[in-house]
């Protein structure tokens, strides 16, 4: 027996369908209707009619196995047996992020293949992975900000046993898993939602159309949506915390913000289930509240993403200042975004035209999530280059020095340890004629926009763009690939073992830098990180005495008061007398 | 020398006129646009013309002598001769506010005829006069809300001389003067604001159209904009704070709320001036935010107006529940109110269809402006009726009493306290065709969607209509308008001795309440407000011992625990030995 149930408060009749069968449901309180089918158990297809239309899935199907426009099918969750019954992750303070896509992570793209691979992020040093949107999109692969059957894994990964089967895996070799999920949004196919309820409002306006309403009538259950969706991942499929997409496109006036509504829903989860949940949002709003404590007046969440620091790091390793890198481009600037996650903090920003951000008085490190490369960064440029594709080596050192030294907690997007060939490109594969022109004209016209040949813009919809896209492992073990891989190895079990380095008190940082000179250094206890963006070897003024020195390149000479420096290299600091009583206890 | 200079970021030439001569601007920073005109000064009528179209008013218009179309004028704010150099306000703790419309307080309509009325609000108790909208708007008559040039008072009150002389005529009665503003829309003629910069913005909507830009592009000068001319009624014309229209239709996604930043601002000009200036909001979102301080994540707005206590109240001594009543109309509901100042606190609101509101922990009586009539809760009725149009005298007693004894800010409505006959109808006087045809057909439309016949609706543009809506001063002093007035002085006199009444910890309010019975109790300190709302005498318990009695109706008798009172009236019993060493201390 099986009890069917969905909200549809402007509907007149409302069935379920299961075969050829239609079943009349029975309108309840509030615009919810129900009925209950004896023989429809765990595997069972069905379908709704409203209003004597075409038949369409469920909003919350946990499954469709053919596809956005296919019917949705009843799923047990309790069948699956997990073997991660102890199962406790490292707190966000002391992780590192792996950023990863199921279609690309491996050549067959599937949550089984996934699994493979896990042994490369434990020998890493990964702790938390963090799976891109897998909700169920229109198409075979995409990137999946476009999913539209919210409670269902896509299809084309694996079932939900599977996607089981990866998080099973990942917890029992150490590693939280994260899933990014998309509530500010549906995608443009398969999207039926407005049939069933006010999920969306006019009265904001989004990038992508009407905003999900969140502050207006029927809104209580729209929220309770969103918020059911979260708990479903992190209850049925053991996820251990959430990514939300972009956080600044909500838009919610109401006296419990969304955010914080979902906050408190998770940590009584967590109470329940007795580990902690965590939620990360993506927001460029630079607004503290959205992770100060509710009891502080802010939303609850652990931490936000943040953007300000990537851009810092990659207009100077880059020398790019175009867009939105405008703002962007000093020493300076990494120099704030180092002592206090933000750049701009209620100052005015010359890209946006307007004020932005606000400071974070009493936030912590582990408040923001930072990285020189993550999916957007890559994947929204034309030709979804990686830093390895637009400059040096001993500059993707730097980077990934100022990541994994940083008080923040820090993220690695797939092959970026690597300086994978492979880029992220921009893929979609709509099978709606009329959707693939418009997905594939409107990249071109986008980056034509901005001075590019559109023949130079590989089309969205062309499956060698997807192709392109995976991850060619076998690259990892030999040369420049190899060298960089040693290099984040190096940095990340320096970061593990360094109390300095994992002390996120961001009153500890101390930054000292000269823009003409073109150096910055960062004290933080007994470690100091020093930075010669110059093209010329140079002398750099340090305070640890007498240090170990860790440096991505050959060359460096220590005197006193001083390091001098290679031209492009970043040199790690420690006391020498705490790093060998350390390493002697590690050893 | 007078310097002109005016924000108009998209313009490519900009120019002042004075007379016929017309005098080329200079581009300064971020869009700024700069002359100085040596024999321009105070006097001097002038316009702008921004790239050769139509000469237009400034923005900031000190004054429009000739009307919202017409040239600025140029004034001196440092003439006037104040005498109120010592003046300071009571804390709104202890405030009794009346809302007045310039328009309709006295026949002639002016600022300057307000002052002759002053004696009667000083004689009634009032401590804050607040003056609905004053900024110049379309039309020779008007309620206000639709002002365009927010700088300049309405030239058919007077001039701005005639403003600052009422309110130096305020100060000097002892009385504190607050300013109804409106941020966020402006008026539909005369609005030039979107030929000068993006002062609006399309992303959002509210019931006025597209709304004002706090948060995009731009909005750094257009929150300037308003944060000036908040500063500028309090500097220039010594107002003692603003009421700030409809705060709920602000969108604001930005880390800094407009709100938080109006205050800020607002507290170093009180800092400045060595007297506290205050900020009250209107709004309807049941959000705490908005009037906690800023240190506890909240925006530092002084006082919030609570409609809930009003639509409570209302539904209760009228019996209405159409329209938004639908969700009140239980004693339950104004024992809500008046425990909480909310009625829905996180709660399912069925009129709104959403959950509406959050709880005021931490909140204090101060924060929260209840009244039992206002200028919206009267003129948006079709017909304009006030309390004494819809119940008994009886009723009015019982609803005067529920404001003047609440722990709450209380506010009257201009003649509310003589049950004038008066209505305070939906008036406007504008001069374009078009516009004066769809307000009026507008009005129309709108209640008869509701039931009503047209014919019924007083229409808006008919100079009868703002004429019916004077006060008759000459019927206070006689039969039931003296009556009514004679009870509120006595609310008020109480209220002002009485240090329960005017404790304002909420937690201290003690609500009891039969809803069969229809009636109510509310025990502050030695005070306990016994309400019978039902059409016969009954019996209710009252825990204050051999108490005074201040009734509404004669008839009541005193029994052990227990009060008889007579139908549809209020008893004030104040524990005996309390109010009688008050009263001789006092007299």
């Amino acid at each position: 027996m099986h009890v069917f149930e969905i909200w549809a408060p402007r509907a007149h009749n409302v069935s379920v369908k299961v075969g050829d069968t239609s079943y009349c449901m029975k309108e309840a309180d509030g615009g919810w209707w129900r009925t209950q089918i004896s023989d429809a158990g765990p595997g069972t297809d069905y379908s709704f009619v409203i209003d004597d239309g075409d038949p369409v899935p469920d909003p919350r199907s946990a499954y469709q196995p053919l596809g956005v426009n296919g019917p949705s099918r009843v799923i047990d969750h309790s069948a699956f047996r997990w073997t991660d019954k102890q199962w406790q992750a490292r707190p966000l303070a002391s992780a590192l992020i792996y950023e990863l896509h199921i279609g690309t992570f491996t050549p067959e793209g599937t949550f089984r293949s996934a699994i493979a691979k896990l042994d490369h992020l434990v020998d890493l040093g990964v702790t938390h992975v963090e799976i891109m949107p897998v909700a169920e999109f229109s198409g075979e692969w995409g990137w999946g900000y476009d999913g539209v059957d919210l409670f269902a894994p896509h299809h084309e990964y694996g079932s939900p046993d599977d996607l089981k089967a990866l998080v099973n895996a990942c917890h029992e070799n150490g590693l939280a898993v994260l899933l990014d999920v998309v509530y500010n949004h549906l995608g443009p196919a398969g999207n039926y939602l407005s049939r069933f309820g006010p999920y969306f409002t006019g009265a904001y306006q989004t990038p992508w159309g009407e905003a999900v309403n969140l502050d207006h009538r029927g809104s209580h259950e729209v929220r309770r949506f969103f918020v059911d969706n979260a708990l479903m991942w992190m209850r049925d499929y053991h996820f251990d915390g959430l990514r939300l997409d972009a956080v600044h496109a909500f838009v919610d006036n109401s006296a419990i913000h969304f955010l914080e509504l979902l906050s408190t829903e998770v940590d009584i989860l967590s109470a329940h289930l007795g580990r902690h949940l965590v939620l990360i949002a993506e927001s460029d709003l630079n607004d503290p509240r959205i992770v100060m404590s509710r009891e502080a007046g802010g939303y609850g969440i652990d931490a936000h993403w943040d953007d300000e620091f990537h851009h810092a790091l990659h207009s100077l390793v880059t020398g790019e200042t175009n867009g939105y890198y405008e703002d962007y481009g000093k020493i300076e600037h990494l120099a704030q975004a180092l002592e206090n996650a933000y750049v701009y903090a209620g100052t005015y920003s010359a890209h946006r035209g307007r004020m932005h951000g606000r400071s974070i008085d009493g936030l912590w490190g582990r408040h923001f999530v930072v990285f020189a490369q993550n999916h957007d960064q890559i994947g929204n440029r034309a030709r979804g280059e990686r830093l390895c594709h637009l400059t040096s080596l001993g500059r993707q050192k730097i980077a990934a020095a100022a990541v994994l030294t940083s008080p923040f907690v820090p993220m690695l997007f797939q092959g970026e340890e690597f300086c994978a060939s492979s880029p992220f490109q921009y893929f979609s594969n709509h099978n709606d004629p009329e959707l693939a022109r418009s997905v594939s004209e409107g990249r071109k016209n986008e980056f034509k926009a901005f001075g590019w040949d559109p023949s130079d813009v590989p089309d969205p919809q062309d499956p060698q763009t997807f192709r392109n896209s995976k991850l060619k492992w076998e690259e990892a073990g030999s040369g420049e690939h190899a060298e960089l891989l040693a290099w984040y190895k190096k940095l990340i079990a320096l970061r593990r073992r360094s109390s300095a380095l994992t002390d996120d008190r961001l009153e500890r940082v101390q930054v000292t830098y000269d823009e003409e000179g073109q150096w910055l250094t960062m004290r933080r206890g007994d470690i100091e990180v020093v930075y010669n963006f110059h093209s010329d070897a140079q002398a750099i003024p340090v305070s640890v005495k007498s240090p170990d020195v860790l440096c991505s390149e050959g060359g460096w000479k220590l005197r006193p008061h001083q390091i001098e420096l290679p031209p492009d290299s970043v040199a790690i600091l420690t006391a020498m007398g705490v790093s060998k009583a350390r390493t002697a206890a590690a050893g």
